[in-house]
């Protein structure tokens, strides 16, 4: 016989007249009291941030909700063009593609920084080149690449970076960690011989350590943005479609090569 | 020779030092600048809100953030157990449940409201009950619920729709959207001879209207809103997991009834 | 107090020494003995095929995997280079855009036709020119397509129609059902003046009235046979990309006519 | 200005009268003449298979359609409750949690094998037992688990290895792969003093090594699989619900310990 354990959820109950979300009542305390990033920052530490905090991430939630045409808005709005049914599918199909290339970068280098600089403290700045210089040295090593470096459109530096670490002094949160990455940035830039800025998927990574959220934590934060990003692309390809007019034109050129050739010749 | 037409988008663009969205430099006039909240504002209407505007909008999003344990949060949870490096891929799953049955009703019933009072004119009070009426019987006549009225758990009134009610108050958005709603819930309770509050869809629902919001951006909110709790359960689910021991009580508990035996009646 | 109901499900079972799907004994009675169409049979429909069934629905199966260059392929391929450690989500992606607008017609035309004949009963030939023709003129008072005819590329016929109607003659699936699709076909040209042939959903949807199919088994064989067309182009994106070039391109021309352009004028 | 490259698929094509599948013509060639397992190995490898490819890869396919009530299914039927218009989103959410966790262990055996034996050459038994160690080794040191080894319920062998390993002999498939993997598990059940027989992911994995299949292919075998499977869920919770029960008994036990309490104590 199997023994059970129990099923446990913290995060929120109903009863028939209030709802308590991590110990708050929506209602009352939450509900027009608090803006959509706190509620996301509530969401993921289980307590409402304070002033500086929340002017951080709602900046870091804002930078990160919409890049334009890229792969993922470009998946949301060829799906909904067969699904316009399915408005939650088409927003699905759009976040599934925020993996180990693109927005999960913010994991990546959140990870790096932790490891590094563990338990938050603060360090002697003194540390911080040899703790880079051995970073950049076993990525090279082992023939990865460093994350939250470069960025194809954005030279020769990220203009958001340079925006949140602004945010980042005003808000007391430009510590250790991003000292460190400022350090990575410039022993890598060295190491390869080019400009290796670092990107906003950098700069969000070393802010999520700074303000001490996990790297699982930094994921998600794409994740959460970029759906309120997706839902604008679902309403103007409704509105104003292209995603028609790129099948077509992606057939025609990506199969006149072959089309009507049969093995046997004929056809 | 197929005619090709020209690939426009009106979101956004970016150049090496700079990010524009709707005609906003992403850098300097949103990071920073405007809430989480704000933004999800900008990318469904292309302009950003006024105070009141920021405060009912912002408080719609908080409302539709969390409810606990439903099927969607388990449908997420679930899909983490089996693919915990995809944090994209437990999210998304979850958002496919957010259809017809939940949260898709905020759709329904803008788009009754909208159909009810076209152009957002406000209208004479005393044409209500006789609006409310024709809903009402309309939806009886076809065998199907009026959209945005009653809830399993939340009685004899659903608490979110009771304040955010008194926040179209305070924010100015309180007009014959709410007023028609209000109505065809008493007129349902009547003609159905039980209470049939207005719950927290329809209430979005009446207040999308109200703020000039077509139905599909209603549909948006809650993808948006449910993405950031989505979010949360995942990290739960990280350090308190639920799923492995809901699979196997629900497999012990489904299959005992059949479990060795085969067609032949042998094994 | 909530009184509980008793979880079942008649799917399968195993137990440390067997599996049963279905009541047959899975490594027994179905690996090496029936093929993966049969299998897919037995989930929709509780048994296994007689001959005639397996050949029909093997066909019905592999006319649906692939069909090239279509959204739901590029939605599959923009999907795996953001995320090409996660396969199953760039599947997840592509299936999500079989909505009511591709594959999905597969439904609406079993449903218009089951509707139309109910029972599965053959009928007098003769009845069928006036059913096929309230059926048109139903859809066109509603102005709504006649699901199942008509395609943008196959013209004046679709190949697979023939072909799958050729399928059902040998395999004595040939009734009532494909002779109202052939009346309806026939009727919609005359009154829209212009070729309605049955495409392959269409004729899809006959013969799953034909095999005692229900309409939502029919929505069901497109989600499967293309995951397995889907799984192909995200084998060939890794070994031969096009996403990342569509991506640049189109957003380099959707975006050209506003970049660098702010609601200020400047920048 | 940015060079373009062409975009190219070689997968298939369409005309007015045909559709061509990897060189094939879909009508005359494929429907009708091959299985649906025998179009799945079309669309991975590029042609058709031979009699015991055939026969194999059928029944591998046919191996992975069904498991029952795991999470996977489970998360389809929760989303389905929500969202039933949507069987393609149902489904999709299913194959989301197909993970590392779950059937993604095919694609780890895959490859720790085909790392050990490259280029698929059959190679001396003796060298055998010297590998097997070298593998059990160093994944105990990187206190990593041995994918393909080990399940839960199906002690002490899984009944599906057993089965597809005499197919494979049958077949012509069970070579130095195959003997490997059964190395590999003698081996670790010595290092580990406890069975740990080969799970089917484990063998699945060996024989799409032993069919020269690369180790994404395998992975993808499982998604078109239970893509298969989720269907039949689907229509399994149509005429026989469980999720709407699964959830509130969830609910109701998960939230017990917190309802009503506030941080205020209040409520």
């Amino acid at each position: 016989m199997r023994k059970t354990t129990p099923l446990r959820s913290d995060i929120a109950w109903s009863t028939a007249d209030a709802i308590g979300v991590h110990g708050y009542d929506l209602c009352q305390d939450l509900m027009g009291e608090v803006n959509f990033g706190d509620m996301a920052f509530l969401s993921v530490t289980g307590r409402l941030p304070n002033a500086g905090e929340s002017r951080l991430f709602n900046a870091i939630l804002v930078t990160l909700v919409e890049h334009g045409i890229v792969p993922s808005t470009l998946a949301t709005r060829l799906t909904y063009a067969g699904a316009p049914e399915s408005m939650q599918g088409a927003v699905a199909a759009g976040l599934l593609g925020l993996g180990s290339v693109f927005v999960g970068s913010t994991e990546g280098s959140a990870k790096m920084l932790a490891a590094a600089i563990p338990n938050g403290s603060n360090i002697d700045a003194a540390t911080l080149p040899s703790l880079a210089r051995a970073i950049v040295l076993q990525h090279r090593s082992e023939k990865r690449f460093v994350p939250g470096l470069g960025h194809p459109i954005h030279k020769p530096a990220d203009p958001r970076t340079t925006r949140l670490f602004a945010l980042a002094q005003q808000t007391g949160f430009h510590g250790s960690y991003v000292a460190l990455m400022q350090c990575v940035s410039e022993t890598a830039s060295t190491e390869y011989g080019r400009p290796l800025p670092i990107n906003a998927t950098g700069a969000i990574g070393a802010l999520c350590c700074e303000m001490g959220l996990s790297w699982n934590v930094s994921r998600g934060l794409g994740v959460m943005a970029r759906a309120v990003g997706l839902v604008g692309h679902v309403l103007e390809e409704a509105r104003q479609p292209l995603s028609m007019e790129l099948w077509h034109r992606t057939e025609d050129e990506a199969t006149a090569h072959s089309r009507g050739k049969l093995r046997s010749g004929d056809g």
